[in-house]
C-alpha cells in the first residue's frame, strides 16, 4: 500500500479564523485575504507579534477542521496508508493539543500513523500533502501543494486547492495506474 | 551529511530503574536482570500490569540518561545529522514529558531534529539506533540494535551494547570511508 503523508495546519486544521481574530484584536480591523495573499498574515507590516500566539496554551486546541478533509481521508484510507504529520516540535503546548485534536476529529486514524516532528526531511512516503514548499522540496515522493495564502504564488508543484481536489487527484492516480 | 536516527527509551533514556521499582512495589521483590533476559520485564508471569504504568503522568519525566549517550551524541553531531525519534504516540502524557526531558538533558539537539511518532516505518535516514527489532526491520538504511533485555537473543543485526560501542562503530565507519 502506498503511503500518503498529510500535514495538519492549513491542510486538515484551519488556523486562519483564529489568526484573523487575533489580528482584529491587535489592530482593530479584519484584513481581507487578498491583503496577505502570497504571505503569512503575520508577515503584514507590523504584524509579526501575531506569530507569537502560536506558543500560547490552547492555540491548537479548537481549530476548525478543514472542510471535506475527514470524508476524503476516510476514502483515501481504503486505498493508501495515511500518515498525519505535523511540525509540532517548535511549540511545546501544541504536542498534547494536536494529539487531543486528532483524537476528537480524526479518531479513525490510528495513533501509529501520527508523527510530530521538527524538520520533515526525515520522513518517507509516496505522496506528501503540505502547504509548505520547504517540506515538499526535501520529499522524495510525489509532492502536492495544498493552497494557503503564503504559497499562493508558487508554481513549482502540483496544486490542490481543497479536499475535493485531493480526492480527484488520487482518483486520477488510481485510474491511471 | 549522513543522518542517524536515535531512539529514546532504552537507548538514551533508561526505563529499567523505574520498572524495577514498580515491580518491587507490586510484587515485593526486585527481579534479577537475567530473569527477564530475552523479554520485557512486564512479560514475566503475572507482571503484565507493570506495562500500564507507561500511561501514568510523570513516567517519562525523570528517567536517567543512558551512560555516555550525551557525550557520544555530541561527538556524532560533528560528523552526522542526528535525529532523536521516539514512539511516543501511544502514551499521551509522554509527549510533553519527553519534550521537556530532551530540553533538560539534550538541549544541544535542535528541536528540528526531534520526531515523536507511532510507527517508525515512515522515517528515513542512513543509520538507525534502536532497541526494537521491528523498527530496524522496516528501516532502509543501516540498522544498529542497541542491547536491551528484550532483544538479548536477537542475532540478525549489528549489535551495540552501550554508547562506547556506538562511538567505536561510527569511528570505524569514518575510517573505512
Amino acid at each position: 500500500m502506498k503511503r500518503i503523508l498529510i500535514d495538519m495546519d492549513e491542510v486538515i486544521a484551519d488556523v486562519y479564523p483564529k489568526f484573523l481574530d487575533i489580528f482584529e484584536r491587535e489592530f482593530g480591523r479584519r484584513p481581507d485575504r487578498m491583503e496577505f495573499w502570497g504571505k503569512k498574515i503575520y508577515e503584514l507590516p507590523g504584524a509579526d507579534r501575531v506569530r507569537g500566539y502560536l506558543h500560547d496554551k490552547g492555540f491548537f486546541s479548537d481549530l476548525p477542521v478543514m472542510p471535506g478533509s475527514q470524508e476524503v481521508i476516510r476514502e483515501l484510507m481504503d486505498h493508501y496508508e495515511v500518515f498525519i504529520n505535523s511540525a509540532a516540535m517548535e511549540f511545546r503546548h501544541s504536542l498534547t493539543e494536536k494529539y487531543d485534536w486528532l483524537e476528537e476529529h480524526f479518531s479513525f486514524i490510528p495513533w501509529k500513523n501520527v508523527i510530530f516532528c521538527g524538520d520533515k526531511r526525515a520522513l518517507r512516503g509516496d505522496y506528501m500533502i503540505d502547504d509548505h514548499v520547504k517540506n515538499l522540496r526535501s520529499f522524495e515522493g510525489t509532492p502536492l501543494l495544498f493552497t494557503a495564502s503564503h504559497n499562493a504564488l508558487e508554481t513549482d508543484f502540483i496544486r490542490v486547492n481543497n479536499w475535493e481536489e485531493v480526492r480527484a487527484f488520487f482518483r486520477g492516480q488510481r485510474e491511471g495506474a
